[in-house]
């Protein structure tokens, strides 16, 4: 689309504004189960602004257009942006100021402020509402302003749902029902209502593909002791999965109906709905049926069943023998002299990873970011950026796979062709803060939030940092992106239990020059249990070799060194049998030895 | 005061319960301004349980009485506990309810819950009632269970109020009065009501000894445009600091006469309260004119202004130097064979303290743990518990002073006689922990919680751990515990700023055996900027030797031997000019020679 589209739409949506009498209106880029990706349908914000990433608020008033994103995005967004006069506004720094605090300055008391409520968290509402209304603003949560200006909007997501095997799943659906209405009558409520596509996908063991790298179906559900609701278009399921979740005691109805549904549930109803992960207008629906609490789902979706665990144990292996015949083509690749380009990094990894059975999707769009783009956190290579991987700088390669038994996110930063020494050291100081995350030990209760900053330190103190997170929850066969922990500089008061998997992910990007980014994830497991409690420790899962060139052994401790060198016997172990040739056995062999200690 | 003592009160507070038709009382520890030292007009959760720590809330039903502490407590509270019927509640431990959970449990539908609304934050108030009242609980904040049943109780505090000078504050009263005021308004107010009696002292510059320990006189400030009201008992001012005070625009009324005068306030007033510091019995009067915002003086008081970090660093010397002698009569005394008890450790080092002209008070009472004793977090000896201290333990010595130019808050651990390998072990895990926040560099931004993993990972990685905060705020001639800032397992959202003292202070307590703790205050210091931002580090104000014969090298870091070694000479040096005799100079020398490396 070109820049004068994206004028074009503003205009129109200014005048359903003055129509609607509303002086600004909130465009958050999420759908009505507020999921972080999401379909064509919802994909508003990228109608109105012409920005792709996967995080980001437009705000249109009459006379100022804003879109508020982090860290990840300033240097894509910036690029989106130029020329269609929409303003960015850097997220995380210290001097731009929030959404309502922008409203409250820029507009006059009395204004209204519209966006359409089914778009943001019950808990974000209230706090939006609060400030607003405290300023002398209004807030209206029932303006649509894609009404007559977005004439060609994609259709809902049609694709089929299928019935997700409890031999990869560990768990039956009944089961989990039962325990998701346990949780929610600890929370004072008889039934649920969930709004969240993953938990929805996790509680009833299907799947589907309406969301590019999520294998989740557009729905909602409401659980009671009596049975269950699933709102989804009919379209979408068979009769095999009607009869599956007729023998689970859950009836289908149409996706539309759902507020008509909660509308007329008995008035003494207690519905517990997670104020995270409900949009506000769900809970206006409930009015005085809602019991406002936590997701009855989430802890209980992010620890892991051991059927589970082995399932994504087999797929690492898998994983991991695929990332080693592609990195090894890559190498190959540039050493002949051949013509290499990001995108076709991506094209290499799903070849390898899409020779197995199990084999469902990516996990999420493969970033491959040589030198500068490395440097940008979440790079997606277009044909327009598409760079040539030659000698002589570094390539960022995060990419993950859907396995039905078991979801993966891996990054590796490899050297293309002699790193320089400022290369090797901030490589190191990175692999520094994994490895402190990878060997830390901590107590029951402890959240990722305490750990985060040790993985930050060693750049910290020289002058370097990152501004993601370091570590984020991740689903089995479903969302890579999942709750409720996350090892991130803000608390989200969910300690790392036993059972759960999450990313361990440090970074450094310098702007112009390159990024390095190492990425394994870990499964939280049981370490001794003392005088003090129980303690708990991860274990790595991720089997991959890190690029042995990388490292500058004289600024790493022993205990790092043999971390690094234990790690490598064990990808070299565990991944051998998979290695489908001498060549790539010698490969694999030689990504493997140990550190050598005498290569400064 | 004996066990039936306790009991017989008891029965009184029921008997009063009966008859206001309260199921529950709850008796906090603080007093009308939530102070965590209380004078003793405010001691009655002491007077109604024996329970003499400093921190505990009791709560009286009309089957139970209980007592919810934390962790430095639990030892203390079972013990003074005993006999009374009063059972203690482990606060912090998973399987502890909290006060309101206890009570939603035990109580009936419709039950009546009383206290002192004078007693309890706005925010504790609010979450309080919510969770009562969603369970169908009453909150009546206007009980008073002590009517009738502590007859002799001391009456309100009546030191003298002296003006704080300038050469020691840094700042006159005007200025730091137009500075909450500004960000008073910042947060939507046009004047402030502070109830925080160290806020009151720091804005004011005056100090007083109503509390133990704690420089501050009991009264509200009102500040506005127009000037300022301080509700104090009149006694308390003499001319002198009544001029002062017309001087500075403030006018004196009576303590007593707070509420009916703000209750007066003009309806369209806009009072700034700080909803964690003021009570909600203050709210209430206040009604619609209050904006609850945050603390208009607390990041203020918290930064250190350049005259009040110089005047720490001359009480640091002088402090460092008494604790030295103190330590070597400690040491000469029970080498000579001679009687040394706990108790007299507190003389010892106040006599060495005290002989300073601008020596003012103890900055709390000092905790003098000899061998099982050092592992009561908050032990405090009595004549009953009095140890004697011989060979053959670790005795742990937390103590500080409050001098006219700063405030002092010391932890040493020396081992009596030979210490074992175990002691040397653990005393080391412990430094190694203090040694990674001495050194730690971090972003402009950066909170304690974030850093306080780092403290505690040497423990964690042997399945120990401790339960309390690694450091908290210290006040300037004021409060030895002030926020906003801390180190702790919880966030507290306030970013360690450059100008801030805070406590570094891990520890190890080994129920029946020994305590170990090493503190030093820290002053955080901008460290360098970079593409990356500011980065900030910590600069160790604390001037004493740690106890050399608890060092196991074996287990350290080069990093880490550097860094006592660095700190070791920095004492030496410093301390030096200030040692008034050849055998504390060579005993000096002999304390900060570098660790022998060899010593295993």
């Amino acid at each position: 689309m070109s820049k004068s589209d994206i004028t074009a739409r503003i205009v129109q949506v200014r005048a359903a504004m003055t129509e609607a009498s509303v002086a600004a209106v909130i465009i958050p880029h999420t759908d009505y189960h507020l999921s972080e990706y999401i379909a064509d349908h919802w994909q508003a914000r990228r109608f109105l602004s012409g920005f792709t990433g996967s995080a980001g608020t437009l705000v249109i008033t009459h006379d100022t257009a804003l879109l508020w994103t982090d860290s990840r995005y300033f240097l894509q967004a910036a690029q989106q942006l130029e020329g269609t006069g929409i303003e960015l506004m850097k997220d995380g720094l210290i001097q731009t100021p929030s959404i309502a605090q922008y409203l409250i300055h820029h507009l006059d008391k009395g204004d209204t402020v519209g966006m359409d409520g089914m778009l943001m968290s019950v808990d974000a509402t209230y706090e939006l509402r609060r400030e607003l209304e405290e300023a002398g603003l209004r807030l209206d949560l029932t303006f649509d302003p894609l009404k007559g200006v977005w004439n060609d909007r994609p259709s809902l997501p049609d694709s089929k749902v299928f019935v997700h095997d409890t031999k990869y799943a560990g768990q039956e659906a009944r089961e989990k029902v039962a325990n998701v209405l346990d949780n929610a009558a600890s929370q004072g409520a008889t039934s649920v209502f969930i709004s969240a596509l993953d938990e929805i996908a996790w509680i009833l063991n299907i799947r589907a593909r309406d969301v590019a790298c999520n294998p989740v179906a557009t729905s909602f559900l409401y659980l009671s002791p009596e049975g269950g609701v699933l709102f989804i278009d009919a379209a979408k399921i068979d009769d095999n999965v009607k009869s599956y979740l007729a023998d689970n005691n859950i009836s289908v109805m149409p996706y539309d109906g759902v507020r008509d549904y909660i509308e007329r549930l008995p008035s003494d109803a207690r519905v517990l709905i997670s104020t995270s992960q409900t949009a506000s207008e769900i809970d206006r629906a409930l009015g005085n049926r809602a019991v406002r609490g936590k997701s009855a789902a989430a802890m209980l979706k992010a620890v892991k069943n051991p059927v589970q665990i082995q399932g994504v144990r087999q797929a690492m292996l898998r994983d991991g023998a695929a990332m080693c015949q592609a990195l090894k083509e890559i190498e190959d690749t540039v050493e002949s002299g051949s013509r290499l380009t990001e995108m076709s990094v991506a094209d290499i990894l799903t070849k390898y990873r899409s020779r197995n059975d199990l084999y469902f999707d990516q996990s999420f769009e493969t970033i491959a970011g040589f030198g500068p783009h490395g440097a940008i956190v979440h790079y997606e290579a277009t044909p327009e950026s598409d760079a040539e991987i030659t000698k002589g700088n570094l390539l960022l390669i995060d990419s993950g796979a859907q396995y039905l038994d078991g979801t993966t996110d891996i990054t590796r930063t490899i050297s293309i062709g002699q790193p320089t020494d400022e290369q090797r050291h901030d490589f190191t100081l990175v692999m520094k803060g994994h490895i402190a995350i990878a060997t830390a030990v901590f107590p029951e209760g402890t959240r990722g939030a305490q750990l985060d900053a040790m993985a930050r330190m060693p750049l910290w103190r020289e002058g370097k940092s990152y501004l993601h997170g370091t570590g984020h929850g991740v689903g089995h066969f479903l969302n890579v992106h999942e709750g409720p922990q996350s090892i991130r500089l803000n608390d989200t008061l969910a300690p790392l239990t036993p059972g759960m998997i999450t990313s361990n992910e440090p970074g450094l990007y310098l702007s112009g020059r390159y990024g390095i980014r190492c990425e394994n994830l870990v499964l939280t497991v049981k370490d001794m249990t003392t005088e003090f409690g129980e303690f708990y420790k991860f274990e790595t899962l991720t089997l991959c070799p890190f690029d042995r060139s990388l490292f500058d052994t004289s600024i790493m401790r022993p205990d790092e060194i043999e971390w690094v060198n234990n790690y490598h016997a064990c990808v070299r172990e565990r991944l051998m049998p998979l290695m489908p040739s001498d060549e790539m056995r010698s490969w694999l062999i030689e990504k493997t030895e140990p550190l050598t200690t005498d290569n400064n």
